[in-house]
């Protein structure tokens, strides 16, 4: 009985990470799909707008369904809460996988509103020391957030340092392995060719393991300045 | 004396229901005719405009109104509450006319404030599987905030999500019935053309449906993961 | 003693309200001179960044100022809290005194920011019936937003429904007889003609009747639906 | 014992005050940086992008970092609470040499990003009465905002005031004598040119001390309007 209700929160938890990152993908594609069309070569108000939406969606997301699986919609989260002893340890691969499946979902689903061939792959390079050094920065600086902030404070803070990122860093910082499989399956404004994303990848993961030792060179979270 | 009390209330709320959605047409509406006048052609900008206008607007009319009449403004919301027992079944029809007729005002209203003709109707036809799709998971993502966000982030929650989504979904995210109805009355940069309606109509009452189905599949909103 | 005391607390009061209304002003006319410089005729980009920077810069005043005189900065507001008995009588008239000179002072800092002449008049006339319908719609909105809000929530809403109404509004919601007062003083984005003043003030007071009378038939702030 | 552990306390304290202003230097620069290539030529645009970053950014620092070390980021800031005896003066001289410190590396991180030479010094001059006077202007406001916000409000409260004053101060708000040393190291959009520096951070600790001044005469935080 306590076994099966378990297994349902699991359920629902991985079915959260899916339906999560699968919107998050969503968002970031179909924004940036909406503001190269509209904004007729003027990058500058398309990243604007592509900031906006995702702000104001992964604000959302990680408020909604944060109470049911943690709201990670990301593997390098996923693998620093499992490490952390967070997370379930065998809870972190169910997550990654849904992680992965929901963010090509978000990309074809954003093709499917937009009219636009399904099935694509970006043909858009994103390499070179500067572009990594972007996604050390930008995973390391999301995880500070993700172990620091308080639970109430934790959906605008994400999102704020996100909103920042796509700008401050020079990849535009997807800080986020789910996120860049998941764009690899676009050929528009926020895509990444499918030869960049390795190298992403171990950006971002090289940057959340950073961030957790910031995290712990930090001390307690509640420590008063004295 | 208590049944008048009541009535006192019902009809508050059902003022607010027409007060309330004709200011949000009025905002959805004039803020789209100010856009377009000021941006020369730029469209990108005039829906950056459009959309700061109808997250700042939109979330103070909820914070303001909720507490008379629940805020819905939108009768798949107001459907979907009677149909769970949260409305009183026999509030819905009155809340429904209230809507309609509110945001028909609102639209008159936008366009007496901006010396446009009264009376008009909209010829920007929006068809087509990705809008209905569009409309589709805006209203599906829509009545997940609804059903799960905590009364005090309601308000910023449904906004943040209506605003993300006037950029990630090809539709412009109307996601609701009586916006639909009001801004038919329209021909401006937030019109749509009275034939395209039903299609819309029908692809939000669809998402809500949807978004009701996953609220439940999600479990009660305080689980906590585990 | 005791009346020592509350002699400083009304002289606090008093002044920040100008110090408010002045710090009001000269964010209100200092972005929009930035803006008209940097935008080179994008009409729209420079009310967007004239927006932000009154949303961001209107919360910060409110809620810092708040505490020390309600920061009403707008004398439609102290009229209608003196008229309710939330004010008393005896402060509106100071109250009005130091927004006035507040509104003047702010113009003239920032002109004194950006090298400008001093003393200046704006030619701006904005006049006509959508103008003065429009400073009545967004009047009796703030009014609204005032006499509603929670007291946590009450800086970011005005902010809020200023910077919705800066777009959907067809005045770019002056909303308050001592910005246009102050911006008369500023032959810049943001000023207005003197004799397109009084039409302002006027349609600002209408409103804010109209704001009250809203308020109270809706009701208690705190009714539930029910 | 109780020794060792202040000493860890204080390291951690000046250690965050290098972190977040190296993050926020890299913020205000990158963002820069993105903005002006992006934007060709379109200013209010970049700095609508510039403005966009630098609030969301800061807001996520202090909120982390406030707890560990107060989150100051700011000489003008450190030597004011020092002055008043709310920071230990013994830490005032660590903290501005961390802040300087991280300053600098902040633009070098930037650099490196953006695959531009790491060393490098600005040569826009800023300079003038008016430029004086908006960093006046704009370092009393941020004193008042650190001295007189709550403390769940003063990250968000500190951020809104910074993007209110990029727009109207004819400087667009450096406020901060360790941004202006850090922003000198960078030849692009956010740079301030070495002979400029001194009058900006003089202007700078004469308008924090106009703010401390305002705060106290604007008496304790919690009066209510009576």
């Amino acid at each position: 009985m306590h076994a099966a209700r378990a297994d349902l929160q699991a359920l629902r938890a991985v079915g959260a990470e899916a339906l999560g990152t699968m919107a998050l993908l969503a968002i970031v594609i179909g924004s940036g799909v909406m503001a190269e069309r509209l904004a007729s070569g003027n990058d500058a108000v398309a990243l604007l707008a592509n900031t906006l939406a995702t702000v104001l969606g992964l604000m959302v997301l990680i408020e909604l369904l944060g109470p049911v699986s943690g709201a990670h919609f990301n593997p390098a989260v996923t693998l620093v809460q499992a490490a952390r002893g967070a997370l379930p340890r065998g809870r972190a691969l169910p997550y990654v996988g849904a992680q992965l499946l929901g963010a090509a979902a978000g990309a074809w689903l954003a093709h499917a509103m937009f009219d636009l061939p399904i099935l694509q792959f970006s043909t858009k390079l994103r390499d070179g020391p500067g572009q990594w050094l972007a996604e050390g920065v930008a995973s390391a600086g999301l995880l500070l957030v993700v172990l620091r902030a308080t639970p109430q404070r934790a959906a605008t803070l994400v999102a704020a340092w996100i909103g920042a990122a796509y700008w401050f860093t020079a990849s535009t910082s997807f800080a986020n392995p789910a996120a860049a499989f998941g764009r690899m399956f676009s050929d528009s404004f926020a895509g990444i060719a499918p030869a960049s994303v390795p190298g992403f990848v171990l950006a971002q993961l090289a940057g959340a393991a950073v961030g957790l030792a910031l995290h712990r060179a930090l001390g307690p979270t509640r420590t008063a300045a004295g």
